[in-house]
Formats: C-alpha cells, structure tokens, sequence
C-alpha cells in the first residue's frame, strides 16, 4: 500500500528549521523562540512578507473574504484540515493572502472524504468572492488550477469516479534518459478523455455548488470575521475558532 | 490568493529610471525632468521614436481613428484603465502609433468586468477602422492575437465562462529539464477544446459588437478627436479628457 | 515461444546475496543465516524498515485491511500465486506495508487465468478498503496503475480478449538513437483505441467485482485476521496458511 | 498599432547596395550606374541568371503566359501593387521567370482589398496556364503554397474571414531554448480547423475564379503582350503599360 | 523491381561462419563439422542452449504444442517454408522453444499467397495452445505482435488488401540529421486508419481461424508427434516429415 | 514561376563522368567509351551490377513482366518518358531489375497529363504481375510508396484534384535549427485530411485501372517481349521499340 504526499516534512521541515536559526541569528539572539518558528514556516510555505506593497481597500476587502471563504469552509467541513492561521498580508512574489491548514496529525493515507472536502475548501475563495461581492476576479486562478488537478487525479488516477471506475488512464511517461527527453503521451482514447472531462465538470461544479450553499448559510459568521480580519490582518488558528 | 501581474512594475521600473538618467545624461543636465520620465517609459514600453518613416496620409487617417477607438473605449467603458497618452508618432521596429492605458494605483487583483472592458477596448482599434473606413488593415492583427489569448485565460484558466465553469483546463506543460525540452500537451478531450473555442468566439464577437456600437454613439467625438490627433500627433491625457 | 519475466531472478537475486552479505557482516557473523535473507529479500523488493513513521491506529486498520486484501484473495483464487508474508511496517519511501506472494516454481509461461486471479489479486486492496471501511483511500492508487497497465498488456498485447482477438495493436516505439530520443506514437485508429479502452473497463470492473464479492464472502476469516495482522504487524506464509 | 513587414526594406537594401557595388568592381568602373542597381534588385531577390538553360519551346511558351498572368492581373486589379518588370529569362536555383511588382511607395498597412488582390495576382499564372493551355504544370506550386498560406494568414491570424471572426486562432509556438527545440502546437479544436479550412478554400475557389474570369475577358490582351514577351524576354513596367 | 529481405544472408552468413569456427577451435579441432554449423546456425539466430533452466512438466507440454502448431502447419500449408528444425530445449535471454523455417532456395520475392501462409503459421503456436489446453499463455506474445506488424505491411504497404487497394499509405519518417531525431508521424487520416486497422483485424482473424481449423483437422498427427518431440527435445525437418 | 527538379542534372551528372573515368582507367584506356558512360550512368542510378545472385526461373519471369509492365506503359502512354534500356540483372543493393525511362530533352514543367502518365506506369509492374500470374509480390512495395507519394504531391500541394482545388495544404516543416530537430504538424483538419486521403485513393485506382486494362489490351506484345527479355536480359531503347 503506497503512501500520499503530506504538504509538509523532510526537506521541508529542514528548511524551516534553517530559517528560523536564521531569524534567531539576525536578532543576535543564540536561541530559537516559537516565533521564529511560525515566522520561518511561512517563508518557506510562502516567502517572506512584503509589507511595502498598496493593496487598496477594495482589493483588501476583496483578499479578506477570499481567505475567509476558504478558512471557514476548513472549519465547517468534517473532513477538512484544521485552519493554523489566516493572513491578508502580502508576501513572497505572488500571494496576496493565505490561509494555513494543518492535519492534526501526520497523515499517510488521504481518503476520498477528505479529497472531496479539500476541493470544496480550495474553491471557497472563489465561492466568497461571487456571494459577497457578485463579480470574481483573477485571485481564483491558482485555486482552480490546483482544484482542477485534484479533481484530474480522482478520477483518472485513484478511481474515485464511479462512472470511471477503479481505473487508472493515467497519462504516460516517457523515460527520461540522461536528462535529454520528456515525452508524455496520452494512452487512451478520445473517448475515455471526453468521459474523463466529464466527471472532472460533475465534480467542479457540484464542489463549488457546495462551496456557496455553506458559505451563503454562513454568511452571517462570514461578514463579522470579514472585519475582523480585515482590521488584524493576521487571525491564528485558536482566534478563529472563537 | 494569488495576484496577477500589472503592466509596470520592478524591472520594467529600473528600466525606465536608467534610460531617464540617459536622456539627462545625453543633455548635460544632472537632474532628471519630467520630460524625462515620460520619454523614458515610452521607450521602455514601445522603443524610441523614429521621426524618419514616411507614413502615407491615408496610412496616418487610419492610424489616427485607430488609436482613437482605443482610447475612446478607454474613456467611455467603466472598467477600463484611464487614457495617459496617444500617439501616432511611430516608434520602435513595429508600432506605428499606440495609447498608452495606465491605471490610477497599482493594482494586484483584476475583477471579471475590468477584463471584459479591456477585452472591449483592445477590438477599439479594429472596429473604428470598420466604422469609419468600412474595410480593415493588418494592424489590427496584434490586437486580435492579444485579445483572443486574454479571452482564452478568461474561459479556460480563470473560469470566468459560465458554460465552462469553475474549471482551469489550461494546457499542462513539459518539464524544462537541464534546458533542453518543452513538450506542451493539451491534457484535454476534443470536446472540450470545442466548447472552450466556442466560448471565445462568443465572447470575441460580443465584445466586438459592443466596441463598435460605443464607437458608432460617439461617432462624432471620434471625429473631432481625429481632426485633433491627425495635427498635434501626441495627446496627453488631460487633453484628451477634455 | 517467448517466456514472461518472472519477479525474481538474474540480477534481483545477486542484489539480495550481496544485501545479506551486508547484514550479516553489520553482525560480524561470518555466515549468512536464513533471517538475513528473508530481510535481504525484502531491503531488495521495498527497501528497509523505517520504524520511526507514526501512523494512526485509523491507518493502522486501512492498511491490516488492505493488505490481507490482497493476501486473502491471494490464498482463495486458484491461480494466485502462494502469500510468501504479509506485513504492515512501513518500509523504503513509499510502502506502507505489503503483500509478498512468490510462484511455487520458477515460472517461463503465465497462463490467461493466471493473469486474471493476479488482476483480481491486485484490486484485493482497494475491494478490501470498500467492503469494511465503505470508503477509499489514496493508497489503492498504486495497485489500480499496476492493474490497469497489466490488463492493457492483456487487452492489446497479449490478445487475451474476445472482442480484441489476437492482435497486438501495441504502441509503435521509436529509436533509441544514442541515448538521445525516445518517441512513441499510437499506430492504431481512435476507434480501434476506444475498442481497447472499454475492453480494459469492462475488465477492471469485472475483476474488481470478483474482488469484493470474494472477500464479502470471507468477511468472517478477514475479521479474524485483522485482528490478528494488526498486533503481530507480521505473518509469514505458513501462520497465513493456518 | 502594428506594420505589416514590406517586400524590400532594411538588411534587403544593403544587400542590394553592396551587390550594386560588386557589379560595378566588376567592370572595373568607379561609380554605380542604373543598371547595377536593377541587376542587384534582382539578384538579392531571385539570383544571378543562368543563360546556360535549354528551355524547349513549349515550355518558354507555358512561362511566358505564366509571368504574364501574374503581370496582367496586377495591371487589372484596383489594389495591386503595380507591374516593375516581367522577365522570362531562368535565375538562381529554381525561378524560370518572374514578375516584379514594386508599391508606389513605402507601406506599413495593408488593407484587406490589397490582401485579396495580393491573392488573386498570385493565382494569375495558374489561371492562364488553365485558359490557355487547357492544363497546368508544376510550376504553379509554389505559388500556391505562398497563396495558401496568406489566406490562411487572413482568415486564421488578421480575423479578415466574416465565418471566422476578429479571433486569431493562430498556432502557439513552443520556446527556441539555446537553439534546441521548435514545438508548435495547435491551441484549438478540430471544429475550430475544420471552419477555418472551409474558408480557406472559399477565399482560394472564388480568388481563382476571379483570376480566370478577368485573364478570360483580356484574352486579347494576353495573347498579344505574350508575343511581345516571348520574343524580347525582358518587359520593363513601362513598356508593359503601353 | 525491389527485393525482399531474406532472413538469412550477408552478415548473418558470416557471423555464422565465425560461430561455427570457434566452436570447432573451442574443441580443438582443425576443421568444421556440420554439427559446428547447425549449431552455430542456431547461436546467431536464437543464442546458446541454456540447459540450466527448470521448466515445469505443465511448461514443457505447452512449449511443445505451441511449437508444433508452427511446425505442422508449416508442413500443412503449400507455400510456407519447409521445416529445418523444431526444439523445445530454451536458447538465449527468451527463446524457450522455435522452429526454424528455411526457404529451399534463396528469394528476392515473396508473393502474397506466401506471406499470408506464413502469417497463418506464425499463429499456429497459439492456436495449438488453445486448441489442446483450452486456454493462452504469454508464451504468443512475440509470435502476435510479429503477425499483426506483418499484416499491417501487406495491407498498408505492400497493397495486398482489396479494401485498401494498391496504395502505401505507410507512415512518414522524419530525418535523421546528425543522429539526433526521429520524428514519426502518420500522414493519413483518422478515416484511413480506421479502414487499416479493421483491415488488419480480418486478416489476422481469418488466419487464426485457419490456423485453428487446419490444427483440429490433424489433431491426432498434432498428439503424437507432441510425444515424439516432449522426449527427444530436438526433432531435425527429415524426422518431422516422415 | 519556379521549375520542377528532372531526373538526371548538375551534382548527378558530375557523378556519372567521375564513374565512367574509373571505368575507363580499371581497363587501363585513356579514353572514355560510349559503354562506359552507359554503365556508369545505371551505377550512379542504380549501382553496380550483381550477377553472383541466384534467382529462380519463377522470379526471373515475375521481374520480366514487372519491367516490361512498366516500360510497355511507357511506350503506349502518350505523355510518358521514352524507354531508354530495360535489365533483369540484379543491381546495387535492392533492385531485381529497372526500367529506365529518359525524357527526350531537359525538363523543367511537368504538366498534368505527364504526371498522370508517370504515375500509371509506376503501377504498371504490379498490374502486369496480377495480369499475368493473377498474383502479386512483395516487388511491387517501393512502386507503391512512389506512386502514392506522387498522388499526394498532385493533390496536396500541386492543386490538381479538382476536388481539392487549387491549395496547397501541405505540411507545415519545421524549422531545422542547427542541424538538431524537425517537426513536422499537419496544420489542416481531420475534415480536409479525409478528402485528400479520399482523392489519393480515387487516383491511384483510376490510374491502376488504367495500366491493367492497357497490358491486357496488348498481352501479345507483353508475353513476345517477355520472351525476349528473359533470354537477353538487357533490351536497349532502340531495340524495345522494334
């Protein structure tokens, strides 16, 4: 039985340690504290934070309901990773905000409930956008990529499809051979693809149908943790559970 | 939440302050002037003027409501980004004229109308050279490339199409590896890559339709800019406002 | 007449005496003892035991399930090959526990019904994870590529199906020229693939049918294993077998 | 706005300049006369002539109604560029005569009328081998593959076909990375390559047909510049007009 | 008039001369016996004997049917070459059993009726496998994929199907420049290939059918020399006739 | 108006006079021969002559017919290129023996009915061989893959399939960029692939037709020249024509 990438360990947690030893050593301090941990998990996750950066408020307003669709759906879902912090500040080269979900426990084996609610929680910020302000904006896009790739993976490579079945139509590789070639080749038919794409729209769509329908019932918790958020600009996980 | 990428910012920035100091520089002057600047940021966008080309004066009416059709839309249409400049000064190895569209901040998000109205505004050009002269150029060419791949993003990567959905299709792409290899691959059905394409020329053709009876209303302004444009050749943007 | 590849032989085995050479050295023993083949056997096959993991008891009981899946099917389909041992410590990058099932004799010929028990044996894991748990997981993703890859081999290599005949509709593979160029091609018609596609379903589904049915039939003896799997982390063939 | 690239600009002229220069050397004369900078036009654009080439009577007969096609029309047709020269005597590697047509002056636009009497000259060898001779050569070839390809330009690049629209469906071209790799790729449907061959073939058709019909109703003409023609050879644009 | 490739000439004629040399120099001899040739013959067409491997009683009878389906039909069918040798003792890396099939003279030309008997014969191995044990082995994995390329040959290249008609629709290959690249790519239509690959299946049919049929009819002849061959291992081609 | 590449020119023919030298100095003369140059000229096309090979009297025959298929169509057809000497004496590395076929004076346009005459004697070989033996070989292959090479020049890029029309479809080539890749992409549809696979097939039937219904026409003269042909081996021209 073969295990799933967990987002975070190994060299991951090697680069967070250096970090935060690095943070330590820029404050001439000859220890680590727990906030150049949390500090030094971000800059690796999402590089470090660009407060230089003027975001206007309608830009703000938007990236704090954004984080916050996808904070509260991981805190509605039964089988979505807990939230560890939500941020509207800037950093690295692309985000604009982030919200941080961690597994209470290092997991080996991801189940399709949990898939199924990590898709639905990946499209919240897209599904906040358009409740609250009825217009979506290019924020989505890296969210519906990485859904999108979710979702291809279901149903073509785990079998968690019913109309596709246990199979895997997989895409295959080429060899690489002395770093010279990729060559990736569809093995299946137009057919299979058409069926494929499909099962992938099903499950975008009734997702993201999910996503609104929690988020519009919530829409009251939604709004007060909107100005929340959007005056601390920083929510920890405990914070945000109240 | 990811931004997307604004017209003018880091590079493009150093750039632009490096050939001001030049053109100080070129003048024995030790400060940088207004004029400067202004130079400089075209040169960065478009290259330098080239005074010497010999424009027809049927090549320079077209050109004139050419641009004019751009930077009409940029005034009438919501969303669009304020007029800075027009020109029909030819510059560079390929423009002949261009409008330069500069927002009123810097901005990290772009919302669904702001790129439906720069969709608009990009089909300007073409559809004034319909209006008014009732055939159509080569130079509305790097328009249409530039409007049909922002119209492609739209539907197939930002979900932006309603009859596409929420879905990022995109095209997966190769691995670079050592620098050796693209291989790009539509990881996508035929069926899906017609309904992607009927969506853009949906959204293409309605667009067009829209720049076009815009440009028809005020089809009188058009005229009066043009007599303006055809002289003076460089309008600012508070002329143009006005 | 051309022979199939057994698991185990030429090269894997002068791997594993070198690998019980090792271990047995590690001991300063100066022979080699059966316990440092067995582990030989296993360092070769999913590389060494690494005991620092901590899985939950939820995964814990996936995989005891999972794996006597596949061993529970391995002892009651006819043609399967013999369960060698069984074990639940995870082991190398990716193994979460496994299924050792080694032919009595070395085998040249694998008969059509051979390799339809080994598909059936194959899905064993996932059908195990559905029966008891009413719910999958990432960790069949592995056994559904085998599974699919070898029923393809069936379906367009082998002529194994009815409807294909025997055929061997293969993919066309192109020159290693100097260990520059691997390019493959589809020789066949997208009718002859969707022909080969829903001959590979129906088998998959077919098979993984036979799976649950078969284990649903043994839930009792399944049951009792698990239990007994999930304390001793090991079983070899014989205790297996009783 | 974009140019469209004229026929004989910039590293062109040098070209022709420096091979001016040599004819002069040559003749150990110490300016450029006329004539050597007429020799070298056609030179840098089709190479030196090659007196040595039998030509049966017959074919010199096919070339010349060929050239002639090409010249008659581009003196018929409102938009074409006018006639400079009509030769028939072979030059370079693989042209057996030609005709040069020059703009009156220098362009950066080009209207789509011009476009499609670009199309329709180009198919003038072509049509008055059919009228005359009742049946066609290979020497038509490559003009219509030069004719294919603008109107392929037209309808697919330039939005210049109603069918198709002010899209540019174009064909996105893969990195050139350290001078390894050219992937093209069509980015759109076989729906979408089927409509844009369907235009194709109107535009060529009815390009062809007008081709034919205005040859047909200057008969006369053609037969009587075709004896003037295949007796001097050479035709300058003035004494064409005449 | 192109010839046919010979299965056996040139380069081979030489290796083998060289084989037959060092096996008489390996045993001290000063000249080359017959036996030195037939089994240098067999060295350079299939490899050495491998005496060592165990084949089960269950393998050795399917190698032993499998090919007498060659060799019997090899006797039975009136223009396939006449059998040289059959023997069920393993050669190489993956012969475990073959029959050597010798044309009486040498052939530059092969004509349909020969090449269609011959695919018949290359289906034998299997059809006695099925015949007698009712079941398939991998063992005609090579044998189908070798018959259906050679189908694909007479009805795509060499114009042998009545359906396809005397075209070689073929597959266009690319250059080989420097030893870099081997592009292959079809240049027919999904249409054509459709036509082919349901062309290539009736023939393969049709000849197994044949092959069936032709086996069945001489069962009895099939059993006994089945006895003949399981305990002598090498049968020479005067033994198989009589 | 560009010319089409004939047989037999410039880098050949300097080939032609280096061989017929050698020949002329391995006999130790100082003069070059008529027979020299003959026998050069088929080295340089063909290679040199092979007599060590043995054919059989039921192969000679077949090459007899297959040449004089092609030769007595190049005799009858009146657009085809007058026979210059037939040979059923092995040459150079593949052929059995050739037909060679001379125009009477350097071309440089081929017209239509030329093509369409060359391309039934191409299949002339083959419908002699079914004509008289009622079976074809595999000697017909390589006249296959020319004839429908030259159908799909005359369709897709030669515009005479009036189906088709006058375009080019072609292939779109690659670029070759330092020696290191050629792609080439059909840049039209499945739709437009189709037709032109359609009117390949349409012309290589018609033009079969056309060679079987000319030979058996004049089987007389086929079957006297036949005699003559396998007892001389080699028919010169002048010979042929008596």
């Amino acid at each position: 039985m073969a295990q799933s990438t967990p987002g975070f360990v190994g060299a991951d947690l090697e680069n967070m340690v250096n970090e935060a030893a690095l943070l330590a050593a820029r404050d001439s301090r000859d220890h680590i504290t727990n906030d150049d941990f949390q500090e030094a998990i971000e800059r690796v996750i999402v590089g470090p934070a660009r407060k230089s950066r003027k975001i206007t408020p309608k830009e703000k307003k938007v990236i704090t309901y954004h984080e916050l669709g996808h904070a509260l759906l991981g805190y509605l879902l039964p089988y979505a990773d807990p939230v560890h912090k939500i941020t509207i500040v800037p950093r690295g080269q692309a985000a604009l905000g982030y919200t941080m979900q961690l597994p209470t426990e290092d997991r080996f084996l991801i189940t399709e409930p949990e898939i199924k609610d990590k898709i639905v929680g990946m499209l919240g910020g897209r599904a906040a956008e358009e409740i609250v302000f009825n217009e979506i904006t290019t924020g989505a896009g890296n969210d519906l990529k990485r859904a999108t790739e979710l979702v291809r993976e279901m149903v073509a490579q785990l079998g968690m499809s019913e109309k596709i079945g246990p199979i895997a139509w997989g895409e295959e590789e080429g060899e690489i051979f002395l770093g010279r070639e990729i060559t990736r080749m569809k093995n299946f038919s137009q057919e299979t693809a058409k069926e494929i794409d499909s099962e992938i729209k099903n499950f975008i769509l009734s997702s993201y149908e999910k996503a609104k329908n929690l988020l519009s019932e919530n829409r009251k918790r939604l709004d007060l943790l909107a100005i929340y958020l959007y005056n601390k600009e920083n929510i920890s996980g405990k914070e945000f559970k109240k």
